[in-house]
This record gives structure tokens, C-alpha cells and sequence, in this order.
């Protein structure tokens, strides 16, 4: 990381040599490389909304800035379409270590918790290591007392991490068929920051509700310290409200095709956000990157249909399904969906279908995209992102490119989620490689689920 | 950093031989390097008691974990010095930006300030660049606004950054001069972290003496988006109290020298701490390399006496002062004095007096410390530690050794100051090479008071 601008340099010096339109798309590469778009998008909507969750009055200043940016940018076809979604809304938390050792432990309440009483709820903790040691436990094992998962979340270029440990996130139901009374887990946090990783929770119907809370990693080791040395009880306080019915948005903006205006290639990020941060990485970067991207094409006119969509509820789920409801017509005219929506740093690679001869079609790319040290992987893409997933299930060639998630899960979900963590040179290249993909896409007849024997001889 | 132990095994195949004392203190040196006591004591402090400012309940618990934690390590002598200090408590404190950008902002009043009405000050904002801004402004010249000094602290290996910086923690009566109802400053931080940095601050006599707050960094960022496009105006509540007397201690134990118990080396850390993290870095660290160094050298039964010393009142000052007062009928017979307070990072170099032949008495310490990756600094020491100063002005001769403090600006006095952020091969390198010096200067007759013509030939 860091040295991105010495191999933009290089790409300046040893442009390969590509054909067509390969050419044109090599300088748009360039050009955004230094196209001030995304920061600046990023920015405003972190600094001028900030946190945004669904049912929040931010959120609502969220939907007429995403109208009012699209217009300020040249977008055309701007639409806001409303879906229902429940809402939940933090109130005051608390916890506290009580007996010798008092202290005040950082914790914030998963979306979804209940609350627990206004006296809170005091109790023994039990620290899990794992969750595997949670699921292995007898009904009852834990009667009485608050329960805390304190596995740690592993550091991985790939985010692989993330996957394994989140599940712990999920688990308060567990906690509770084993008799707990309130349920802990140490943040999903590949960081040190004492700043607590909320995360969006769920429970089953055939268990007690139980209030739930993420916990400071520092706050995870220190409880586990003295745990190890005794009994240890905390008082923990959550206070949380539940909307069943709120409307969120899900906004769109379009740069419309200058010949196959009908065929649409659909990419995006999600415009809602956490609550305790200011949503830069969790996802104002990934509607800067594809908005910045589209506008940068726009100017080459392409043939196709661009549409960047501000996706309304990815956090506690709803847009992807909201939105193949309300496209489901247009889903044999959407030639190929993306979605950005892991932070700002570099891209290693780009995932395209496996059942099309995308490798041929999409030629130029490999050598586009090389300078920026992208590789085309040979693996084909499996998580397109959440929000595009049902558009993906209905059959809609889906493209994603694959960040370096290095340092995403030290700050996501998290207060530290702001502008201060991005590094606009890597911005810049997501933006330059998405140009790069959208252009091909857009001023092309590329056609995604072609099987490979039928591909374009391109 | 992180490469120590690769470091440390070069250092077990290529020892360079060194005379006398030299191989006894190089075995010493090796084995500080996984002696797990220092680990253990700074966990003990930041866990078991956490944040502990004069005049807080915790902070009585931390004396009487020192005494105990002496007790248990075989000290001696055992002392707790009472002296009279002001104390200040932290109450409620919050701050939002008021109108159409509305977003709580996340900040921390400085040590020392007064409190605002109960309702809060609101006002707009003036944010400056830099503290030379404020300076060259005329008296009235921001009256009634809140000012803010947005001056970003560099990072930088030996910490320069810091000082430069830190003079507009203290500015809130040179903003009061000119018509500030109340002060904000950007955390004097290097990180990105939303927590914000406290620290204390100062009043003068003849300006009004307005409240003062640390803005998180993406808070100052976020502010001076916002007032860089129009007025923004703020709601900012302080809530705090102040003891004019309370006691502080400053602990002490002892290894009692074999040959010359008079003759005193005096080295430790401070045991006070600001209130939002565990004060694991500051100084839980300090406490922890001095005592197990001095642990190590206590099993060779050295000749002078080692005291460890954990003063009472580094943050808000106090305990240098009072120190000397207790002790100033024995500054004659202080070998050298060394405070640790620089977190647990690395040593990259030992500062010695500039006016004694060191370097020839200590002549082993050159090749002790090379595999250490420590040098011999050509500069004399400048800055033994805030609880020294007063006992180095009465003559005590001082060392330094100057620690890798680029990272450590990024959790000072933050709630981020937490055992999570310690990289424990690092600390033990600080433990290897205290040991090293400590058992030079208490198993011999060394006088750094000595001027080099009459030094011992050594």
C-alpha cells in the first residue's frame, strides 16, 4: 500500500499496447486516476448526512442527497423507490464490571437486541472461547448467567476472517437455549481499538429473546482476565426501540445507453449505514467509486445503459430482495451487475462468471487492469455483494472486483468508520478499474451468459 | 518492528564477547528477553485496576496494588509517600452540530477545565489551521464563537511531532483573549481513530477561563468540511468537578545493594493515568519494563541499591516536585536516575550525560545493547521523564533511553490506551536493555557525576 501513485507512474511509462477500444479505455484508466469525483462523493456523504441508519432522520436526508447528487453529477432517470423494512433504533447502553475490579466497559447493543430491563440485567459472565464451545454446551449450561463468545477475528487479505468469526455474532439465541440471560461477543474486529463493532443480529422463534451487545476487543481480553481469576458479574444496560413498518429507499441515477438504451448494466453501493461511525468505508466509498466510475464513462457516450443504484437496507438486509421485485422485468436486459462494498483500499482482482468466455469477450482487460496490479482471477465470482444477490439468483451475469480487506474489519461497523481511514490513492484505483470494466461493458455488445462455444469472436 | 525475535536469535549466535561484568550482564540481557514479568505486571494494572486519575477511587486501589505487587516481586522497603495535589473529575460531556448537518460529535474535555452552564454553550464555530493563527489574532476577534485549532500532529519516530502540537492543548486562554466563549482542539493524536485524546491544560490568571475539549480527528475533519462551506454552529456540554486537595502516593521498593545500600539507583514509571483507556502504554508500561528489569538484577545481588519507583501525579503534574522534597538529603548519593514513559515500543537508542566519561565506564554497554538494535545516541540527554526533571535539576545524573514512539501518539490519552496495542517482543526488548544498564550502574562503582579527566579507567 502507499507506493499506488509509483505504479500509476510505471503505467504511464509501459502502457501496453491495446486494440479498439482498448485504447480509449486506457486513457479513461488514467484520467481516473486523478479524478477528484469519488473523494470528494465520499466526503459529503459522510460529513453533510453522516451516520445513516434506516428509520433515522439522517437516513432521510440520505435519500434527497443521493437525488440531489445524482442531479449535481448529470445523472438523468434519478428514482427513489420506496420498500418497507423494520427499523430498530439504539437508545442509552451501559456496562460495568461490579466488585473489586469496577470499571466501565465499552459494549454497543447489535441491531436487532432487545432491551433489557431499565436496571439492566446483573450477572456472572461466562467467557467462551469460541462459539464451538458455546454449541457444544448442554441445555442449561449456562443458567443465570450472561454468556461472551471472545473469539478473535483473524487477519486476512481476503476478509476470509470475517466469515468465520461473524457467525458469533449471530449466536444470542444459542446463549439462550443454554439458559444465559444476556449474550456478549467480543467485536468482529481484526483491530485494537477499544470502539466496540456493532452488526446486525437475528433471533429463532423457539428460544428467549435475550439482550445482546458487542464488546471492545480490549474490553473482550480484559473481561477474560479476570475471568480466568474468578467469578467476575457486570451489569449490562440496553435501551432499543423497534419500528415494524418503516419505508426505506432504495435510489437510483442512470446515464443513458447512446444506442442499446434498453440494455442496462447495473452496478452500485448501499446508502444506508451504522449507527456509531460515519459510514465512509460501509459503503459511502462504494457509491463513490461507481458513481465516480459511471460519470467518468458517461463522457465516451456509451452504447449501453449505465444505472449506479444507492442500495436502501443492506445492513439489516431488505434492498436486494425489494429490488428484484420491483426490476424483475428487466432482469433479461441487465447485462451485468456489481456491487462495491468493501471499503476503499486496492483492488487485487476481478471475478467474472464462470459459464461465459468473459476471458475473451472482455479481452483488453487483462492488459487494462495490469497496471494497477489487478489480475483477472481464476476463480469465478461467488459473492457479488448482498445487495445484488437476488438480482444474481434471477440470473443476472454478475462481476466483482475483489479488495484488500487487510485493515476493513479494524473499523467496520464501527465509530472509527470515517474519511480519516480512507487512503485516496487506493480510492482511485477502484475508480480507474471500474471505469476500465464499465466502458467495455456499456460501449460493447458483450454478452455475459453467452456460453463459451457461442461467445463473440471479439 | 515485529522481527525482534529474529533479532534476538542472531543475538545467541553471533554474542560478541564482552570482559568481566559484561558476560554476566549479557546472560542477563538474554534472559529479559522472555521473562514474562513485565507482560504480567502491565496486564495486573490495566486489568485489575484500569483508569485510575488522582483523586479516584481506582486510584487508591492502584497504591495499594503497588505495595502488593512489591511485596510479591521480593522488593524491600517498601514506601508510600503522601502528597497534597488538586484533583479534577470528569462528569457528563457531549457536543452536536446544530441545523441541518445535525451528528453528535465525539469529544473529551481536557484535564483542568472548567465546566459549562448546565445547558451547554452553543455557539458557532471558527476553526483555524493552526495554533499561529490563533496567536496573530486580534483581542475580540472571535467573540462569542467556539474556536477550534485544527493543527494535525505529525508522526514521527522520537515523537518531535508531539511537541509541536501539543501547545494548542493549552491555548484555551489564548482563544479566551479573543472573545472565545469556549475552546476546542484537535486530539493531539498521529492516529485516525474517532476516540478522542485528553491531556492538561492550563489557565492564566488574567483571561476568562472557558471550558476545552479534544475533538476526535474525523471530528475536527468533519468540522472543518462543514465550516469550510458555511457557518456551523455547535451545542457543547461539560460537566466536571474540583477537589483543591487531594492525596496523591508515590510508591516505591527497593533491591537493597550488598556492598554499597547507600548509594541508590533510582528508575520507574508513573503510576497515575487520564481516565478513558486502561493507561496500559502510559505508563502501566514504564511500571512494568522498570520493575522486572529490576526483578532480573536482584538474582545477581548487586552492590548499590535499586530503587523501582511508581510516582504519583505525572498527568497533571505533582509528583516530580514533590519527590525531590522528600528526598533531597539523598540526591548526593543517586547513582542516576531513568523514568520509562514512552510506552512499550522499541528502544532505538541510550542517551547518556554529556558531562561524564559514560561511554568509557560503561564501556560494555555498546556491545550489550548492539544486538538489542540499541545504539550509544552522540546526543546527550535532554529529557529524562516529567517526574525526574526536578530531582535531574538538583544533580542527579539522568539516562534516557529513547524509544521508536511512532505509533505512540496514536493511543496517548486515548480511550484506545489498552493491552491490545502492545506487541509484547517489543517490551521485552526495553526489559533487556534496562537490565543491562541497571546491572552496569548497581554492581560497580561507576560515578557519572565524574568529569572525564578524573573518570575511572575502567
Amino acid at each position: 500500500m502507499g507506493n499506488f501513485w509509483a505504479i500509476a507512474g510505471a503505467a504511464f511509462l509501459f502502457l501496453p499496447a491495446v486494440a479498439g477500444d482498448g485504447t480509449t479505455a486506457a486513457a479513461l484508466r488514467d484520467k481516473a486516476l486523478t479524478d477528484p469525483t469519488a473523494w470528494k462523493v465520499l466526503e459529503s456523504l459522510s460529513y453533510e448526512v453522516g451516520p445513516r441508519p434506516v428509520g433515522s432522520p439522517a437516513y432521510e436526508q440520505a435519500r434527497d442527497w443521493a437525488v440531489a447528487k445524482f442531479k449535481e453529477l448529470g445523472f438523468t432517470d434519478i428514482k427513489v423507490e420506496p420498500f418497507a423494512k423494520p427499523s430498530w433504533k439504539r437508545g442509552a447502553e451501559s456496562a460495568e464490571i461490579i466488585g473489586p475490579h469496577a470499571q466501565n466497559l465499552a459494549i454497543i447493543g447489535l441491531g436487532g437486541s432487545k432491551p433489557t430491563p431499565k436496571a439492566g440485567i446483573e450477572a456472572e459472565i461466562a467467557v467462551l472461547p469460541s462459539l464451538d464451545v458455546l454449541m457444544a454446551a448442554a441445555p442449561g449450561a449456562y443458567s443465570g448467567k450472561i454468556v461472551m463468545v471472545n473469539q478473535p477475528t483473524v487477519r486476512a487479505e481476503d476478509g476470509a476472517g470475517y466469515g468465520g468469526a461473524v457467525r458469533a455474532r449471530y449466536a444470542a439465541s444459542e446463549a439462550a437455549r443454554r439458559g444465559a440471560v444476556a449474550y456478549l461477543v467480543r467485536s468482529i474486529s481484526t483491530g485494537t481499538g477499544r470502539s466496540p463493532h456493532t452488526g446486525y443480529m437475528r433471533y429463532v422463534d423457539d428460544a428467549p429473546k435475550i439482550p445482546c451487545a458487542a464488546l471492545g476487543v480490549p474490553d473482550a481480553d480484559l473481561l477474560a482476565y479476570l475471568a480466568s481469576a474468578g467469578p467476575v458479574r457486570i451489569r449490562l444496560k440496553l435501551a432499543s426501540t423497534e419500528q415494524p413498518k418503516t419505508t426505506a429507499w432504495t435510489i437510483s441515477g442512470e446515464i443513458k445507453g447512446s444506442k442499446h438504451p434498453d440494455e442496462i448494466v447495473v452496478i452500485g453501493g448501499h446508502i444506508d449505514s451504522w449507527d456509531s461511525g460515519l459510514g465512509a468505508i460501509d459503503d459511502a466509498a462504494g457509491i463513490a467509486i461507481t458513481t465516480a466510475a459511471a460519470r467518468l464513462v458517461a463522457g465516451l457516450h456509451p452504447a449501453r445503459t449505465i444505472r449506479v443504484v444507492m442500495w436502501g437496507s443492506e445492513e439489516t438486509t431488505g434492498s436486494s430482495v425489494a429490488y428484484l421485485e420491483t426490476h424483475k422485468d428487466e432482469v433479461p436486459r441487465i447485462v451485468a451487475v456489481g456491487e462495491s462494498d468493501v471499503g476503499a483500499d486496492r483492488i487485487v482482482s476481478l471475478m467474472l462468471p464462470s459459464d461465459v468466455a468473459a476471458k475473451s469477450v472482455l479481452a483488453p482487460l487483462a492488459d487494462l487492469l495490469a497496471p494497477l496490479k489487478i489480475m483477472i482471477s481464476r476463480e469465478p465470482v461467488r459473492d457479488a455483494g448482498a445487495d445484488v444477490e437476488d438480482l444474481v439468483k434471477a440470473g443476472v451475469p454478475a462481476f466483482a472486483f475483489k479488495q484488500d480487506a487487510s485493515r476493513y474489519f479494524d473499523y467496520h461497523h464501527s465509530a472509527d468508520d470515517t474519511p480519516a481511514i480512507v487512503d485516496t490513492n487506493q480510492l482511485n484505483q477502484n475508480v480507474a478499474a471500474w471505469a476500465s470494466l464499465l466502458y467495455l461493458l456499456a460501449d460493447s455488445d458483450v454478452n455475459l451468459r453467452a456460453k463459451p462455444s457461442s461467445a463473440s469472436p471479439n
